[in-house]
């Protein structure tokens, strides 16, 4: 399964499922299943870098519109690995504070640590996606923010960090079943924000949006990879088969004691033979 | 299952579980019966308190010897739910940075935010425990402490937070077992630190210092709940418990919307009807 990207988001069909022959069913079978090897490889990641000054590290940013299953990715294929080797940071509309810095300065702080996955649900990328719809920012300032973020990457690539990037791609039409789910059920109100469907009626503009920042920030040192989203439980493997590529690449190894076994261990039956009066 | 506090560290036995009559088999069909429920709570919660000013929240500490299975609840217990309404941290051996300032310095930026769970792997309790321990603060500083730690708990208690502090009473003849473990499985190897060997050393400072400090910080705002720990299974369904319980306390509802359902239906619909060109 390697979903990738081509240069045009219009290219790809929002309701495919590339690589994967199964059914919803299949799928949500493949998830479970795959979630013990993807398991092991973050606890060996954890166990191979973290607390080195310069490891290995994974940072996940997710992007899509509305609806588009972030949150879903965070619960099912997040969810599945020990939380104690996860940061998720969600950025929202920025405080009054970040906003008195340049975008990337409320970014750095979450960059995961040696031996850590970092997950970002949404990013620096709002910056040059919404900001381009409403006008925030003039196409000069979007390309030197293009420019400003290839820098920033490939910078964490250099330092270590491996960086892996997806677009979840939905359908407007799915979009439009879903904000109504959410409509629907009293369960889902607090999910729902008028906003989001001001923010619909730009879908177009949106797709451009995606298209030229994609195009512009898609770099050897950070890819970007577009992941039909239509079907969640899709979207979700393939998120998930990223994310194991991504540590496979890293290859971590069980590091080797630095200290002497059979020493440790004499020293440790000493504590057996002797136990205290308790 | 109600493990509980009455004064006395000894007179708990690490390998019973109260309050439950199956054996490991039965404790892990629990654990995963009772996950759905605890995530729904948890849902519930951060649908319900997320981004107020002042809403309820959950803060489970947990401390405990070296293998007493701190791990293994964070990533079978608090694992269960949501990654993105929880927040763990770890304390560490303070920095330079932290040793500057006063020992709740560190531990302030970790309380968990309205409608998010917390969970502390060790905590400010270091400082009365490992301190006392070694010596590194005199009796009058560890009383001072005490005070300190039962006014912070007291204000964090008053503004929303609902407090739960876990010891997980591990046997020393079970912990020698363990770390054996760790020194026969070189998949464990990154676990062990000859320095444990060292602490264990001092188990009966250790247990009269827990003793000490569980007395004087159990409080109505903040109790402390001895788990028995030598059964790993038997653990994470106790704290499993102790957090449903806490949830169940807050008993959080889903917000009624802020918005006219019916209009906002409206709205959607027809964004529907008139779908862009795409």
């Amino acid at each position: 399964m390697t979903p990738g990207w081509t240069g045009d988001i219009h290219e790809f069909d929002p309701s495919a499922t590339p690589g994967f022959s199964g059914g919803k069913k299949e799928g949500q079978e493949r998830l479970a299943e795959c979630e013990d090897a993807l398991s092991s490889l973050q606890e060996r990641l954890f166990a191979a870098h973290h607390g080195t000054a310069d490891g290995a590290r994974v940072l996940l940013v997710v992007q899509g519109m509305d609806t588009s299953g972030k949150g879903g990715i965070m619960r099912h294929v997040v969810g599945g690995v020990d939380p104690q080797g996860v940061g998720i940071t969600a950025f929202k509309a920025p405080t009054d504070e970040e906003k008195a810095h340049d975008f990337l300065w409320r970014i750095r702080p979450h960059v995961p640590a040696p031996g850590m996955i970092g997950v970002f649900d949404r990013s620096h990328y709002e910056d040059v996606l919404i900001h381009r719809v409403h006008g925030w920012a003039d196409e000069a300032e979007i390309e030197r923010r293009y420019a400003a973020i290839n820098a920033f990457e490939q910078e964490l690539a250099d330092s270590g960090v491996l960086i892996v990037k997806v677009m979840l791609l939905l359908s407007y039409a799915e979009q439009g079943e879903r904000l109504m789910e959410r409509l629907e059920r009293p369960d889902k109100h607090w999910k729902f924000n008028p906003g989001d469907i001001d923010e619909r009626a730009q879908w177009s503009a949106y797709m451009d949006a995606y298209s030229k920042a994609l195009s512009a920030t898609s770099t050897e040192a950070a890819p970007w990879f577009v992941v039909p989203a239509d079907r969640k439980w899709y979207a979700r493997i393939a998120v998930q088969d990223l994310l194991q590529q991504a540590l496979r690449t890293i290859d971590p190894q069980w590091p080797a004691a630095d200290f002497d076994v059979a020493e440790q261990k004499e020293r440790l039956r000493a504590t057996i033979a002797d136990a205290p009066a308790l």
